[in-house]
């Protein structure tokens, strides 16, 4: 057994009481209740970056919550890589629906159950034993690091944002890794290579200059509901396709290797999304493959609609007014600011005679596509497949992790998502857990991850 | 000067105090705290029934509020006219609006501003000063008459219709007047001679089993708010027409007569439309006169949606349900059952593969055709040009009155449809008034009515 193994082995006790010391914090970046306890939880990692050995840990001051800072620069000719986590949680309710208290961590079942388990204070916490058992087992890491850990990442991440613009140099590094995602399952380990971006809307329609009643202006009042059923309708059509002039076209072609991957579904993700949606049969674009769809495809989503007379019973009334969230996400290439302005344009080309309508660009964020094919991405993927028997799959995520698109923008360096995290986790959810068995083998890899690197 | 006129000019004060002393009690019929109000009203009624000389005046107990019953059968030989009207009236609120207090009857500018005063106590008042009138200046009335005022129109109107439904023989009569409209204008009297019926529907569509994120399911989860907007605009075309299969097959071509005053519009109804709703143009079938579209076209509304997240801010769900409020007015011919079977077919033909859809059936009611060449309508013309001085202009109103409906289908006889409520009447709405000018011409035409009638 290598001297990294034994020293895991013989820790494992001690490593959960440190993240279970840490879960035990409420650390709801939302709440302002909790502010007191987002600040303790960053300073329960500073001290655990002094502990393994992190140089210069500390904290640093935002508009919002701190950040944790710490780096060990002293491998001399080897690379750095900056490592991303973040601190703060989720809220906890519907809270009657959690079978132990959110912020008591209990192990049952080989997982450990609590508020952040998954998200993200259990991945943050496998990498920093990660380096507490390289310093331990070597004296030294193999590369250099430097480590940012934020507590805004639930509530908006204004502060990274703004630190990281502002002193990119401080930040210079040869790869970012964030480890906050997760694998298919425990037999399937993954790198994940592609990340959507969004544009989040809210349309407004409006009508008459008041609400009015059907029987006495029916037929020739605008009726803003109506209208925003045909301008969504316009939008996209039953077969999932987007009408918007002009958003297809700087759409990338995939590698070969993704479009075979997809074809072929070797995660059987078809009879996965069939079952978790409880569905007879897929919407969207029946052409393209499911796990295409959900990645690396631009969709248009409709989330909430609210007009009108919409309690219990009747009422006959015309809205004056009518609202639509609406999203799209965007494949890298399509940049949100540019498909913002074709969005809003087709809104309102396609908006009835007699209605007005505002398009509010509520946020937006660009998209990452990942490269396998670096140096760093090689070693990930080598760490995975000497702890996971097998080389990891490449996917891509449907979802935004704005932090890599940042890291993406700013530093211009690869960023590493490699998370172990699995489906069923609850991430946001009542009974947030986190497997045991991902957290050891998480700190395997991510050991075994900065070895190759140098 | 008539016996009659002399009569109405020395008593307008006493007609006023007493039409007050009405006012003053708030006979809401939804509010559960207002039941005995309700039911004082009811008996104030009955009190200026049997004071004026009408004969088994009296209560009938319901399952919610009372009906007022009284008769006067002598005039042998003589048709008999069943008089409706309601004694309940609308809520309050928002109390702050109103410039004197709502059950605080008040004058101002020739209006006697009040809750109740144009919708209903006021009109009813006027028929029973026209009756007392008749009384006292002939010691008889010309014809027979039965009077049915009811305490529910505000709150559904079960109990007069379980009423007319179970003793149709007791209510027997050559005619029903029904006091409960408008004209266009104080130099406008009017005659309605349609109504249309209604289906009010909620629509239901389900996708998945549960809400889900548009990161990881967008691309292939059905979206019911999605759905929804695709039915509804395959439902009504941007134009106004409504794609129900079968729906215009049974309409009935409106007369010569009605279609060449739609088209003539001498009301000014289009600028009207555009100055009360504030739009710079109307909206649905362009091809029809605006008259025409608001009460002889079938229409087809959304009222309310509601689904998916509709707070401040970001959240990107893909909700399980969606719910929509439509409504369709219906012409004359149009009946509520069968119209409701075609819509329902057409939303489930239209649903896009991927979500299931109820349609809910909340409500129907049919409309009511009056032809103006009956015997009663033309006593009712006459009496109206006698005392406004030009012939009344036949219109069709675009809501429906549930109680003509009952009396067309269960008594079937002629309903006259006449009121003396102008269109600024603020029914329903804070500083509701009544004109002081129309509630003394009422009484002289429903007087003259009455002796035409003979």
């Amino acid at each position: 057994m290598s001297q990294i193994e034994t020293y895991i082995q013989e820790h494992e006790g001690q490593f959960l009481e440190d993240l279970k010391a840490w879960l035990r914090i409420p650390s709801i970046s939302t709440q302002p209740e909790h502010a007191g306890d987002v600040q303790r939880a960053a300073e329960y990692a500073v001290e655990q970056l002094k502990h393994l050995g992190i140089e210069h840990a500390e904290l640093i001051q935002t508009q919002g919550h701190p950040l944790v800072y710490g780096e060990w620069l002293q491998a001399s000719g080897k690379p750095t890589l900056l490592i991303y986590g973040h601190y703060d949680v989720q809220p906890v309710d519907p809270i009657e629906l959690w079978e132990s208290a959110p912020f008591d961590p209990t192990i049952r079942n080989g997982n450990i159950y609590s508020r952040g388990a998954a998200d993200d204070k259990g991945q943050v916490m496998l990498v920093f034993k990660a380096l507490e058992t390289l310093f331990k087992v070597n004296g030294t890491l193999p590369i250099n690091v430097k480590v940012l850990i934020e507590g805004e990442e639930e509530a908006g991440g204004e502060s990274i944002e703004h630190y990281v613009k502002t002193y990119p140099e401080r930040l210079g590094c040869d790869a970012a890794f964030i480890c906050d995602t997760h694998m298919p399952s425990t037999e399937i380990p993954a790198l994940i290579t592609g990340l959507r971006g969004i544009i989040y809307t809210e349309v407004v329609v409006h009508g008459a200059k008041g609400d009015l009643h059907s029987g006495t202006y029916g037929g020739v009042a605008p009726n803003p509901l109506h209208a925003l059923s045909i301008i969504i309708s316009r939008l996209k059509d039953a077969d999932g396709h987007i009408h918007i002039p002009g958003l297809y076209d700087k759409l990338r072609k995939p590698s070969h290797e993704e479009k075979t991957f997809w074809e072929q579904d070797p995660l059987h993700m078809n009879e996965a999304f069939l079952h978790e949606m409880g569905v007879s049969q897929l919407s969207g674009e029946l052409e393209y493959p499911p796990l295409e769809r959900v990645s690396a495809r631009p969709t248009l989503e409709v989330h909430g609609i609210v007009g009108g007379f919409t309690g219990e019973g009747a009422k006959t009334v015309i809205p004056a007014v009518a609202k639509a969230k609406i999203s799209l996400r965007l494949p890298p290439d399509l940049k949100s600011k540019e498909v913002f302005k074709l969005f809003e344009q087709a809104v309102k080309d396609n908006a009835p005679a007699g209605v007005t309508v505002d398009v509010i660009n509520v946020h937006g964020g660009e998209g990452v596509l990942v490269s396998p094919d670096s140096e760093v991405m090689r070693a990930a993927s080598s760490a995975l497949e000497e702890v996971y028997g097998k080389a990891p799959v490449h996917l891509r995520e449907g979802g935004s992790v704005p932090i890599a698109a940042l890291f993406d923008e700013v530093l211009r360096v690869p960023v590493v998502l490699m998370g172990f995290g699995l489906p069923d986790d609850n991430l946001h959810a009542p009974n947030e857990k986190y497997s045991l068995q991902q957290f050891f083998n998480g700190i395997r890899t991510v050991a075994s991850f900065l070895q190759k690197m140098a």
